[in-house]
C-alpha cells in the first residue's frame, strides 16, 4: 500500500512493513516478557528441531514475499518490477551479511544464519521496496543482516528474554530499521510519490533526494506503531489472561504443546514408517 | 470454466468442482469399497505418518488453489478477485469449523483437523468461487468444515469403509455440498452469468436471487457426476483387475508398497544422516 | 530470452537452456573430475537421504519452471501459453520415460526415477519451450527421460566419476539434447521468430520446417557453451584451489560437512522432538 498520507507527516511504507513487521515484532517482545521464559531456558540448549523445515519454510516465505512486496504496486508495471528486484537484492544481501557475521564471530557460517539474514532483509526492505534504487536495497539488506544478527546474538542475551523464533529481533528490529532506511534511501527517480512542484520537477522523497525531514517522519510513524503495539498487546494479554490464561501448566509444557494441547504428535515413525 | 450451458439445465460450476471433486471423491469411495480395507484396519490404529508433511502439503495446496479458482476467471479482473477472496474465506472458515467441531467433541483442536477443514472449504467453494458474495463464502466454508467432519469422523465409521486419505469424505462430500450451495448462494451481483432480461435487469442466478429452480439444476448435475463416476470407476476397476490386478499380495502389503512396488524407502537416516 | 541473433549463426534458445543447463551441467562434470570421488564411493552405497525431500523439492522446481519458461515470453499471451504447455508436457513425458526405463531394467519404477525424469524433461525443453508444437514437447520429454536415464545409470558407471546430484547427467546432457532437439522441432507455426520472406511467408525455423541448417547452428552454440564452461570452470577451480582449497580434509568429510563446515545438524530429534 502506498502510504503517502500527504498531511503533516507524509510517511512512506510501500508494502506495510510498519503495520506488519514493527507491530508483530514489538507485540512478540511484549508477549515474551509477559509470558516469561520456557522451562529450562537459557540453561538447557534448545536448538532448532529441524533445519530442513527451517530451510523449506524460508524458501516458501522468500517466494511469497515477492507477491507481498511487488503486489503492493497494485498492478504489473515498472513499479512492481522495482519492488520485486529490491526484494530479491535485500534478501540475498541479508543472508550474506548474517552469514559473514557468524563467520567472523565463530568461524562457521550456518544455514540457520543464512535464512535468518534473508528474512531480516525481507522484513527490512518491505517499507522501502517500491521507493529505492536497487543498490540501496543491497545496502538495506546488508544493514538488516548485520543489525538483526547483533540483536539476536548479543542484545537478546544481555536482556535475557526468551523470543524463541526471534520475532522481535528480526521483524521488530528489521521493520524499525526499515522505516528509518526508507526515509534515507527513498528516491523520486523510482517513485515520484510526492508529485511535482510548480516547476514540474518531482518533489524530493528521501534523504538522498535532499528531503532530510523524511527521516523524522519515518521515525515518528515507527514510534506510533511501537506505542500502539505495546498498549494493544498488553490490553489483549490482560483480558485473555484473566479469561482463560495465557500459559500452559508446567506439566503440559514438559509434555510438549503438541500432545498436551492438540493431542497429536509431529511424526509417527513407528506405526507406519516406510 | 464457466458452465452456464444455457439449455434446459443451466448448471453453475465456476472452477470445475463437479468434474474434479465430486468425481474424484465418488471414484475414491467406489475404489475403497472394491479394494476392501487395509490389513489391520480399523483394529490397529493407523495415524498420519508425518503431520509436518501434512501441513506443508496443505499449505502448498491452499496456495495452488488460488490459481485453480481465480484462474478460472480466465483473466485478471474483478471476477478473478471475487474468486480469490471467496477461496481464502472458505478455506479459513473450513479450518475454523473443523477445529471447533473437534474441540467440542474431544476437547482438543488438532493441526490435522485444521488442514482437513481448510481442504474441505476449498473443495466445497470451488463451484461457487466466481458466483457468490464473500459472506456466502464464509458460510460455505463453515458448512463444509462441519459437514465433512461429520462424514469423516462419524459416518465413515458407521459404514466401515477404509478411505485412508478421506478423499470421499472431503472431496466427494465437499463437492456435492458445493453444487447445492452454489445453487443457493449464487448472486447476479457478483456474476450476472445468465444475462439480462428484456427490461435490462440481470437475470437471477441462485436461490438468494429468487431463482429457486437453480438448486434442482445443481443437484441434477451432481447426480449425473455421481452416476458417471460410479459406472466409469467400476468399469475401469473391472478391466484393470482382470488384466493385472488391483491389490498387492498380503506379503507386499505387510512390507509396505514403497519397498515392495518401488524398491525404495522414504528415508535413509542411517547411511548418511547429518 | 529470445536468442535469434540474426547473424550467421542464428541459434534458438527460448528460456536460456544453453546458458543455464549446459554450462551448469558441464561445470559440474569438470568439478566432479577435479575434486575426485567422495570417500567410499562407489563401493559403499550412498542412497538419497530423504526421498520425501526429493519429492517436495522436485514439486517446487516443477512449478517454478513455469515462471522460468513461460516468463521468458516477457508477457502474458499465446507465446507464454505455448511455453507453459510445452513445459508441462515435457516434464510429464520425462517422468514417464525414466520410470518406464527403470521398470524395464529392474522391474520397479521408483519415485526418485520419476522426479529425475521430470527434471530431465524440464531441462531439455527449456530451449525449445517457446518454439515447438505440444506434440514435439512430448517427444522431447520422452527422449530426455530415456537419454538422461541412460547417462546416469549406465554411462556414469562406465566412466566412474562421482556426480552426486547427477547435475551433468540431467542438466548437462538434457541441455545439450535440448539444443539439438530445438533445431529439429522449432516451428514457425508456434513462433515465426525469423520473420517473413519477400512473399510474406514465415521463414522456416527448425528441421521440421525444412531449415536443416538450424541443427548445425544449435550444435555450434552447444559446443561453444561446453568450451566456455570447461575453460571457465577450470580457471575458477585453479584459482580457488590455490587460494583456499576446494576439498575438505578426510576427517571433515567423515564427520559430514554440516557439522564440520557449518556447525549445525539437519535435525535435532532428541532435545525437543514432539
Amino acid at each position: 500500500m502506498l502510504n503517502a498520507t500527504g498531511g503533516r507527516f507524509p510517511t512512506l511504507d510501500f508494502a506495510g512493513g510498519t503495520v506488519v513487521h514493527i507491530t508483530s515484532g514489538v507485540s512478540a517482545l511484549v508477549t515474551a516478557l509477559y509470558l516469561g521464559r520456557r522451562l529450562g531456558y537459557p540453561k538447557e540448549p534448545i536448538s532448532p528441531h529441524s533445519m530442513v523445515l527451517c530451510f523449506i519454510g524460508a524458501g516458501l516465505l522468500w517466494v511469497g514475499w515477492f507477491g507481498f512486496n511487488a503486489g503492493s504496486a497494485l498492478g504489473a508495471g515498472p513499479l512492481a518490477t522495482s519492488a520485486f528486484v529490491n526484494t530479491q537484492f535485500a534478501a540475498a544481501a541479508g543472508a550474506l551479511a548474517w552469514g559473514a557475521a557468524e563467520w567472523i564471530r565463530s568461524g562457521k557460517p550456518s544455514a540457520l544464519g543464512a535464512v535468518s539474514g534473508a528474512v531480516a532483509g525481507l522484513a527490512t526492505v518491505t517499507q522501502a521496496a517500491g521507493f529505492v534504487q536497487p543498490i540501496s536495497a543491497v545496502l538495506i539488506g546488508l544493514i538488516a543482516g548485520a543489525g538483526c544478527f547483533f540483536m539476536v546474538v548479543k542484545v537478546k542475551n544481555w536482556f535475557g528474554y526468551d523470543d524463541s523464533l526471534d520475532a522481535f529481533g528480526v521483524h521488530g528490529v528489521g521493520g524499525t530499521m526499515g522505516a528509518l532506511l526508507t526515509g534515507i534511501f527513498a528516491s523520486s527517480a523510482i517513485n515520484p510519490i510526492f508529485g511535482k512542484d510548480a516547476l514540474g520537477h518531482a518533489r524530493p522523497t528521501g534523504w538522498v533526494d535532499g528531503n532530510h525531514a523524511q527521516v523524522l517522519h519515518q521515525l515518528t510513524a515507527a514510534g506510533i506503531a511501537w506505542g500502539f503495539a505495546i498498549v494493544g498487546t498488553l490490553a489483549i494479554l490482560f483480558v485473555v489472561d484473566h479469561l482463560v490464561g495465557v500459559r500452559v501448566s508446567e506439566d503440559d509444557e514438559e509434555q510438549g504443546l503438541d500432545l498436551s494441547q492438540h493431542g497429536e504428535q509431529g511424526y509417527d515413525w513407528e506405526s507406519n514408517a516406510s
